[in-house]
């Protein structure tokens, strides 16, 4: 897995109580910041990861990493995550392998690393672990909490949680549940990943279950992305001479280089830890339901997505809206048209810029 | 797999030149017929299965097996297909594991069985094993070939390769090329069965790649029903405690008996085979153009399908349609709507029996 050599550890001795019954011991949180927090610790924004992210964020001089973050264009000196005023803090995932508590660090009982046995964590879980982020920064209530995706969902959790911690929570291109579908395709990719032998239980003790981790981000690739992208953009006829074993459709080619990248990127029970937590997201659950769970939001939120988005359409986005004023809750919402679809927040960086500095400027 | 008690073997001694290139040395093609062909060999009427299918199409009590077929209430006396008048007939595909010549039968060698050493075959060589089917029963002219999905692949390929062996052709749900996106979902699922070490380079004795052929089911299973039918059926909510390894969501049941059901239809090595085949499929490969491939068209065509098909979309066969009217060419159009999707063919007897009673009994 790549470093992040600009990551401070945070090590927390509490133990943390799992929604899902287990308890994690104690707790490592992987963190970066940009900016100054000010002296009286109000001006922090808590960005929080979507599922291929962690905590670079941004390109981090300071921190000795100056390679380019996942948001590099929305953090900084007068963009949209300004620095010259914000204290912006991103932590890796809980479960994740970017130097967070997960799957690849060490248990605490000294037996190596807890590969297969993590156990099965939340986004509730996740949104916790930032609380302990806060917690140690001395930093009772944050200016903003922002997400998009899976990051929209632990913003989400962090306003049913802790409505008291945030003045405002921007959750983008989100879902107040998982549905089915979706988790049938995040069922499947975990599926191919543990089918594979070299997952061994989860005990790989080598680079893992590469096959079954490349056919597993396929898959979420050709679901993530729509059919006409695909017929515009590949051939139909083959580019060989047809073959079960080689390379017959340049759509293949295609998908391969997508999974070879997820081998870089990911340890393949952390890509299992997270995929599952993103199958149980459900702010309903234990709450009566969605409007229960949001009655007592107290920060104003910021809800919105992208029409073109096919893996979480704005159809779930509004409903969340529609929730929110059916409770009165102070919220905006917005929408972002990009044939990007679902990943938009990553790429359209003017007009994302002007929603959330707005957002997180207005007084 | 099942045998098909019923099934005649015609053993073929020509040699059957592939389109990309092998030849097959001989055939065996595995065939059940309904109804009595008349003196002078006109009324044949030639059924075309699908992916899923086989040449026992209907109950044989006549052949020693009265199980139902896959398309029992369309063939019988009286029924769309009346035996009263037509003689019905319907082969096994080449490259399935239903008696016809395939990775399961055979090789001429001596060497047993050809499984992974099968070679790569196209709709255009399964069609000509039925123009060999009706050579063998001295059918100069056939009143018509009929099929669905895979099998309207078929009945388009018989009707512009051999355009004086029919009367009429029916091809419903088909297409005329197969799309990328649909070829990235069949490769994903062939690469789940290649991933599966039991698959050993296609070379098992046993019983083969279960699993990842259970897993290229299961994927298929998501990929040809909607969202929306999944989000309706399923609960979004875990069903048991969480669990990586465990049954934690109600879809994944559903999804497991599908794949379960595909172990015990399917010989991994056909599966590849066919899959291919159908993503090989182009009626314009070699003949410039779609509307060049159907400009000599001389049997009439019947051509339609349903609206709420996700797999082929009704545009694809509408696409067919305008091509036939672009060239001329005597042809029907018509629509089924179904909520069955894709597989109406199999379900809505009424609505098929109006369609192709009426095309095959008028004048």
């Amino acid at each position: 897995m790549p470093k992040r050599p600009a990551a401070k550890i945070l090590h927390d001795d509490r133990p943390l109580e799992l929604e899902f019954g287990e308890t994690l011991p104690s707790l490592e949180i992987a963190w970066e910041s940009w900016g100054r927090l000010n002296s009286d610790r109000s001006n922090a924004v808590l960005v929080l990861p979507a599922f291929s992210a962690h905590c670079h964020a941004a390109s981090n001089a300071a921190a000795g990493d100056d390679s380019p973050g996942w948001w590099e264009h929305m953090i900084g000196p007068g963009r949209a995550l300004n620095t010259d005023r914000w204290f912006v803090i991103c932590a890796s995932l809980l479960g994740g392998c970017d130097g967070t508590t997960g799957p690849t660090t060490l248990h605490p009982d000294g037996s190596g690393p807890w590969r297969g046995r993590f156990p099965v964590v939340s986004i509730r879980d996740i949104a916790a672990t930032h609380l302990r982020l806060l917690d140690h920064l001395g930093i009772a209530t944050a200016h903003a909490g922002i997400g998009s995706s899976m990051g929209a969902m632990q913003a989400l959790e962090l306003a049913i949680i802790a409505p008291e911690r945030f003045r405002r929570v921007a959750a983008i291109s989100g879902t107040a549940y998982t549905r089915p579908a979706t988790a049938a395709i995040r069922h499947l990719g975990r599926r191919a990943i543990m089918s594979d032998p070299a997952w061994k239980d989860g005990a790989y003790t080598d680079e893992g279950p590469l096959e079954g981790l490349r056919l597993a981000r396929e898959l979420g690739t050709v679901f993530y992305r729509s059919k006409d992208e695909f017929n515009d953009r590949f051939d139909h006829a083959p580019i060989n001479a047809p073959s079960l074993r080689g390379l017959t459709f340049d759509v293949q080619s295609y998908l391969a280089h997508q999974g070879q990248k997820a081998t870089m990127r990911f340890d393949a029970n952390a890509y299992l830890t997270m995929s599952m937590a993103m199958d149980l997201h459900d702010i309903a659950r234990g709450r009566g339901s969605i409007e229960h769970a949001l009655q007592d939001m107290r920060p104003r939120l910021l809800i919105g997505g992208v029409p073109e988005d096919r893996l979480i359409p704005l159809v779930e986005q509004s409903q969340v809206h529609r929730a929110l004023e059916e409770v009165h809750a102070d919220h905006e919402w917005f929408t972002v048209s990009s044939p990007v679809g679902h990943d938009a927040f990553l790429v359209e960086t003017e007009a994302f810029t002007e929603v959330l500095g707005r957002f997180l400027d207005a007084s």
